[in-house]
C-alpha cells in the first residue's frame, strides 16, 4: 500500500495575482473577456480543471471526491489582473471584437472592464515572425535594454495595480524554427554572455521570458517556440526559484491525437499511417503560411505520434508509420479551424481498418481555460516551493518540457494521473495506482 | 513513495491449457485459426497485449522495459488446445470460410488442423435469441440435465486431449434482455433451487457459465448476456476459487467512445450529444436486428458514457447529454462493420463544437485478441490463486463486472493502470503512480 | 435545327398576389422574414431560381444570358402579400422566434411588418399528425363546413388585402400515410361524395387543396401527403383551370440524392448500398418520431432512388442496390439537421468504392425560397393559362407529380432542362438540346 | 417541336481495331486486362457507357429505350487488339501485377494473353517528368526522327496485327506545365518549322499526337498535357479529317466535383470555399510530388468550378469562392486514392451551410471504361466523318476541349445531354429536349 505523504507547506493564496500576457490576440483576449463574463455570472468556465475539476480522495467507496478549487489553495478568480503586451495598440475590448470568437452581444456586456486593459508596446523583431508587421514597439535596441523595458513594465504593472504576485504566459505568435545550439544555450554564463554582446539576435519570446524569470514571476509558453526551453534558462530558473512550464498549447487536432494515439497503442493496434490536414482562416494561419514558422509548429506536432507510439519498442506496430501533418491557410472558416484526419489502422492477423475524424473545432475556446489553469497553478507552484521545470503540467502542453535525462510523457492520461496526483501529494493524501486488488480480498 | 509488495505465489505455467468457447462463429474461428496462423509462423498477434504487450518497471530513467509475456508466466500460444459448442455443425475450417473474416489464401495454409476442430453439439434455447435457428442441439431436456452434459463435455474433452487446464470463453450470440431478480439470482440457494425445479427459463450462457465453474475452469462472458453477471454466480466463483470475467469484449464503437469519452473529460469539456450509428452485415447484424436482444447490447452501450461522464458529479457538463446508438443491418456491408458517430462538445463559455468519428472496421479483428488474452490471463489468475471477478480485467470489456458496493471502471486508461499494477503487484513490483516529482528534486 | 415556338399569351404580372400558406412555422416564417428583409435590402434571395437565376438564349457564341426575372413576367416582391393558418395563434414574429432559423438581430429589424401577420384558426384533426396539439382550430365540423370557412378565408383576405391574385403553398406538417384507394380518391364524383357524407376522415391538406381550387387559386403541396396528388384532384384543376404542384419540398438529404444519384447512374457505376441518417432536434423531427408520419416521409425518400437509377433497366448496376433510411430526433442539433450518408459503389469488374457525404444542412433555409419560386412559377403557370400538374416545377419537389401514364423525372439535371426550356417556350425561345456540332461545322 | 434529322452515313464497324496507348501503366493495364477479362466472360464492364448504357427514344410514354451498343455501330471488344509504348519493358501482365489494381487470382485467369502485350519502347525527355527514369527508351534523337519512329511503330503494328482501323489514348503521366505560346503552337506551318529545327523542347505527348495524325488515326488526351489542345493540332486533325478529345480523364475528386458543383448552382446556392485533398501512395502521386506537374494537374483540377459556377454571371454566389486543392504522396494508401472535400455552401439570406464528402477511390478502376468508350466512340466519330475537336466526349474530361470562340462545358450532365443527343443526331432520331409541355395538352 502507498505511504500517504504530509501535507507540503503552501504560501497563502490570498492577495491578487497578475496574468501577464505577451500577444493580447484571440487566445487571450478570449481568455481575459471569458474570465470576465464569468465573474460577473454571465458565463461558464467549460474546460477549465481549476474551476470545473473535482478529485477523488482515499478508496472507490470512501466516497470522497472533491473540488479540486476547494481542496488546492488557489487564487480566486475575483484576484485576477490581467495586462499584456502587443504590436497593435488595440485595447481588449477592440482585439476581442477583430478576433471575432466571442459573440458581440456578450462582449457588450463587459465592455467597460474589457477596454480599460490596453497592451503595453511589445518587443518584436520580424525576422522572427515574417508575416506580421507591428505598429506598437517599443523603441530601445539591444537585447538587454530590451530585457530592462520589459522588466521595468512588470514592476510598473504590479505597483499600479497593487499585485501580490504574477504569472507570465506566452501568448503571441508560433517564432520561426530555432536549433537552441549549446555554445550559445547550454549554459546560463554562455547565453547571458550573448545578451551582452548582441552579436546574436534572440527571439523576442526569449526575452519574455528571461525578463520574467529575472523578476521572479513563473513563465509558461504557450506556443512552440524555444522561449524557455533550454538549459540556460533551466538554470536561472533553478537559480530565482521559480516555476517554468511549456511548450504549445494542446488543443484541437494534437489534443485529439493524444487522445486517440494511447487507445490505439494500448490496445496494440498497428498503425501505419496518419494523415493530419487543418483548414483555418485567422491570424494563426496567416503566420503559418510562412514555411519557417511552419516548421516549428510541423516538429511540435509531428514529434507527438513519435512519442507517445515509441516504434523503436513496437516496430512490428509502428515501425511503418507514415505521418503527414498539413496547415492550409482558408479564409472562409475564420477563427473556426477544422481538422480531418485519416488513420490506417491494422489489427489482428494485420487486417487493416480506417478511422476518419472530423473535429469542428475552436482554437481559442480550447486555448483559454490553458490560460486560466496555467496561470493558478503556477502560482499554486510557486506558493508551493516548486520550481524549474513543472512536468506535472505536461497536459496542458503539446511538446512537455522535461529533464533533459528524460522523455517527455505525451500520453493524455498518464499526464492526467500525474497531474492529479502531483495535487494528491501537495495535500498529503494517497496517490492513486488503480490498483484495486483489496477491494476483493475477503471474498 | 509506493511500497514495494512481495510476489505472489504462482503456479507453474507449464502443461497445456484448453480454451473452450460456446459459439465457434466468426469471432472464436478469427481467434483459433489465427492462433494457428501465428505459432505457425505466418502471422501476427496484433492488438494482444500478452503477446505483443511491454510495460515499464521501476523508474523512467532506469530504463526497464519489459514483454509482458517475458514477465508473468503466461502459457505459451503452443500450448493452447481449442474447442467449443455450436448450433451449427460446420468445423472450423468451414465457420471460418463462411464468416469470410479471414481471406481464403491464409486459412488454406492451416485447414488441415482447423477442419479437426469440430463443435459439440449446443445448448440452446431459441426463446433468448428469436433470430436463429440451430440444428446441431443437445437433446437432453431440464437445466440439471443441459448442465451435466456441458460438465461431461468438459471432462472429455481434458481427457481426450490430454490437458492440463482449462478456461472457458462465451463468443456466442446476444440473448434477449434480462433483469437479475434477487428472488431467483440474489444467492446461490434461491438459483440452484429455480435449477432443480425448472419453473423458469434460464438462458444458455447462464448454463454454460455454472457449468464451467463448478469443472473449476474459469469464465469469460464477451456478450451482453447475464451469464454470470449476477450475486448467486459471485458466490458460487468463491466457493469454487475460480475467476470470472464480463461482459461484453470492447470493440468497434464502444472501443472509441472509452478512448474519447475520457479524453473530453480530462480537459473538463461538456458534451451535449451523441448520436452513433452503425451499419453492418453480418450474422450479428441480424441478430441484433431483433429489438429483445438489441435491448440487452443497447443497455450495454449505452451504459459506458453515463459511467465514464458522471454527470451527478458534472450536471453543468454531462447533465443533459443526449445519448443515442443506433445499429443497422446493411448486408453490402458484410462483415466489415461501420460505426459514425456525431460528438456534439462544448467549451469556454458553452461555445459549442462538433466532432465526427467514422470508423471502417472489422469486429471479429477486435475481438480475436481479447479472447487470446482473456484465456492466458484468467489461466494466470487461477494458478496466482485469485478468484471471483477479476476487475483488473475491465479494460477488454464493454460493462466491465465488478462488486456490488463498487461502481465500475470504463475510463480505458484508468483500467490499463490497473491492468498494469495488478501485473506489478503480482510480480512484487513497485506500483506506477506517474507521480515523478523526485526526478525534480536535486533542480 | 428545333423550331422556335411563338410565344404564350401571357397575361400581365402587375398588381398584387396573395400568398396563403397552410403552417406558419419554419419553413414558412422564414420565407415571409427572410422576403420582407430582402426588399427591404437587409438581405439576398440566395437559393431562389427567380430571383438570382439567369438563362442562356441562342447559340454558345451569341452571348444572350439573361436574367430569369428581366425573361418571364413575374409578379414583383414588393407586391407579395403574406398570410396563412397555424394550430398555435402567434403572430409570425414569435413564430419565427420560435423556431430559431433567423438570427434575432435580423428579426428585430422587420418586427413590426412581421408581427402585423397573425393565423387564422387552422382546419386540424389530431388523427393525422399524432404528435402535435394545437389551439387555434376552427371549431365547425363536418368536411363541406370546413371547406366553406376555408373559402370564406380566402376571399376575406384578398379583400381585405385588395389582392389581385393569390396562391397557396402548404407548408404544414406531413401526415400519416394513405393510400388513395380509387372508390374514394378515383374520380371528382366519387371524392365529392365522400365530402358529402363524412363517413371517411379526410386528411387537412386535403381539404386545404380543395378549397384552394375551388377558389381558382394555385396551390402546391410542399409535405408528402396525398393533398392534391389523386385523380380527383386533377381533375379538379382542370376543370377550374388552375395549376396544381407537388410534393414534398427537396431539400437537405434528398436534395443531395438526387445530385449524386444521376451523376454515378451517368457514368454507369453501380450500387450496392445507399444507407442515410439523419439527425434533427426540430419540430419535424418530433413529429417524424411516430412511426406513421415516418411512413409518409420514408416513402417519400425512398423513392427517389428507385425513380432516377430505374434497377429494372439496370439490373447489374442496381438491381441489388439496398437503400435505407433512419430519421432520428436528437435535440441537441436544433433546427440544423445533419444528414449523413454512406453509399457503396462498384465500377469496372464490380471493385467497390465508398462515397460518405456529410451535410450538416438547415432545412427551412433550404426550403424558403423554394416557397417563393414556387409561388412566383405558379401564378406565372396561371396568368399562362396553364393548368392541372405543372410537371415542370418537378425541380423543387422530391416526389414530383405527374400524369398517371407518365413515370416522375427525378434527375435534378433533367428537371432543370425542363424548368428552363418550358421558360424558353413560354417565350418563344429556341429550346436548348445540348448538340452544339454545329459549331464546328465549318471547321 | 424538335426537326427529325436524316441519320449520318456510317462506314461499317466490322473489322479489328487497334487501341495504341502511350503508357502501358495502372490505367492501361487496368483496362487491358479487364476488356480480356470481359470478352472472356469473367466480368463485367461496369462503367462504360458503350458497353453498359442505354437511352431513350422518342417520348416517354413510348417505351422506346435501346442499349447503346445496340443502337450505334460500335465495334466489338472482340475485335479490339491492344498496343502501347512504356518507358519500362515489363510486359502487361507483369505491369498489371505491379500496379497492385487488380487481384492476382483474376489476372491468373487472362495470364497468357496478356503476358503476350510487351511494350514498344517509348519516345521520354525527363525535363519533361522529373520523377521518373526509364529504361526502355528510343535512342533516336531530333523531333522528327522520333516522330518518324513513331510512325513506324504504328504501321508495323498495324500490319503485323492486321488491323483495318486504330485509335491511340494517351495514358502516360502528367508532364510539367506548359503555356501554347502563339510564336510556336498557333499555326500548323509556325509549329512544323519549330519541329524541324529542333530549337525548342517538345513534350513527348505532342510528339506521339503528331504521329497518331500524320496517321490518320484519331487520338485522346487522358492527362492535363498540352499534347494537342492547340490550334496548330487543330488544323492538322482538319487536314487529316481526323477526330481528336481531351483532356485529363474525370475521375474521382473532379468526378465528385463536376457533380455536385452544377447540382448548387442549379438551386443557386453560393459557394464560399472548397477545399479539396487527397492522399494517394501510387506512381501517380509520386509524380506529382513534383511541383511542376502538380502544377499541371492543378490548373487542370482549379479550372472545373470556375467554368462550372461562372463567378462573373454569379458574384454574389461565387465571386468570392476560395478553391484550394492538395495531393499529398502517403504510401499507406497505396493505388487506393482517397479524397477529402469540405464545401462552405451558403443558402437563402446568406446563411452557411457545410458539406464534407469522402471518398474512398480507385483511380484505375474510373478510368480504365473511359479509356475502352474513348476508343469505341473516337473510331466511330472517325466512320461518321466527324473530324477535329469532339466536344460532345466532354463527358470523359476535366479540361474539355472546344473550339477557341466558345467555353467548354463543364456540367457533367449538360455533358451527358451533348453526347446522347449526338447519338440521337448521328441516327436520325428526336434530340430530346425535356419539355415535355404536350404530355399535358389534352388536359
Amino acid at each position: 500500500m502507498p505511504v500517504i505523504d504530509s501535507p507540503a507547506k503552501i504560501d497563502d493564496s490570498n492577495g491578487s495575482l497578475g496574468v501577464l500576457m505577451p500577444g493580447l490576440g484571440a487566445v487571450s483576449t478570449t481568455f481575459i473577456a471569458g474570465t470576465l463574463a464569468i465573474r460577473n455570472g454571465f458565463s461558464s468556465p467549460i474546460g477549465s480543471i481549476t474551476q470545473m475539476g473535482s478529485l477523488r480522495l482515499g478508496k472507490r467507496n470512501e466516497n470522497r471526491e472533491v473540488n479540486i478549487k476547494d481542496f488546492v489553495p488557489l487564487t480566486k478568480l475575483d484576484n485576477l489582473v490581467f495586462g499584456g503586451w502587443d504590436i497593435f495598440d488595440d485595447n481588449c475590448y477592440e482585439a476581442a471584437i477583430n478576433a471575432g470568437v466571442i459573440e458581440k452581444e456578450l462582449l457588450e456586456q463587459i465592455k467597460p472592464e474589457l477596454s480599460l486593459i490596453k497592451p503595453m508596446k511589445a518587443v518584436f523583431d520580424k525576422k522572427f515572425v515574417k508575416k506580421l508587421d507591428g505598429t506598437h514597439i517599443k523603441s530601445v535596441k539591444g537585447h538587454r535594454a530590451r530585457i530592462d523595458a520589459l522588466r521595468q513594465d512588470i514592476r510598473d504593472f504590479k505597483e499600479k495595480n497593487k499585485l501580490d504576485r504574477a504569472v507570465m504566459i506566452w501568448c503571441g505568435s508560433t517564432e520561426i524554427y530555432q536549433e537552441p545550439h549549446d555554445s550559445v544555450y547550454g549554459s546560463l554564463e554562455s547565453f547571458e554572455n550573448a545578451l551582452d554582446d548582441d552579436n546574436i539576435a534572440m527571439a523576442p519570446s526569449i526575452l519574455y521570458a528571461y525578463a520574467a524569470l529575472k523578476e521572479g514571476i513563473p513563465y509558461a509558453n504557450g506556443a512552440p517556440n524555444l522561449s524557455v526551453d533550454f538549459p540556460a534558462m533551466y538554470s536561472l530558473a533553478a537559480k530565482e526559484k521559480t516555476p517554468i512550464a511549456g511548450k504549445d498549447f494542446k488543443t484541437g487536432q494534437t489534443l485529439m491525437k493524444t487522445i486517440l494515439a494511447p487507445g490505439f497503442k494500448a490496445r496494440k493496434l498497428g498503425i501505419d499511417g496518419w494523415f493530419s490536414t487543418n483548414i483555418l482562416g485567422n491570424r494563426d494561419g496567416e503566420v503559418l503560411d510562412d514555411p519557417e514558422s511552419f516548421k516549428t509548429k510541423e516538429v511540435s506536432k509531428l514529434g507527438v505520434l513519435e512519442q507517445i507510439l515509441e516504434p523503436e519498442k513496437y516496430p512490428e506496430l509502428y515501425g511503418d508509420l507514415y505521418h503527414k501533418v498539413r496547415i492550409n491557410y482558408y479564409p472562409p472558416r475564420g477563427d473556426n479551424k477544422e481538422g480531418w484526419d485519416n488513420i490506417d489502422i491494422k489489427g489482428w492477423l494485420g487486417y487493416p481498418m480506417q478511422i476518419k475524424v472530423d473535429f469542428l473545432c475552436r482554437d481559442s475556446i480550447l486555448a483559454a481555460p490553458i490560460v486560466l489553469d496555467l496561470a493558478l497553478f503556477l502560482d499554486l507552484a510557486k506558493r508551493s516551493g516548486m520550481h524549474g521545470i513543472q512536468e506535472w503540467l505536461s497536459f496542458y502542453f503539446k511538446s512537455p518540457m522535461c529533464k533533459p535525462d528524460l522523455y517527455p510523457v505525451h500520453d493524455l492520461f498518464a499526464q492526467k494521473a500525474k497531474l492529479e496526483n502531483t495535487l494528491r501529494h501537495l495535500m498529503g493524501e494517497t496517490l492513486i495506482t488503480y490498483l484495486g486488488l483489496d477491494y476483493y480480498e475477503d471474498d
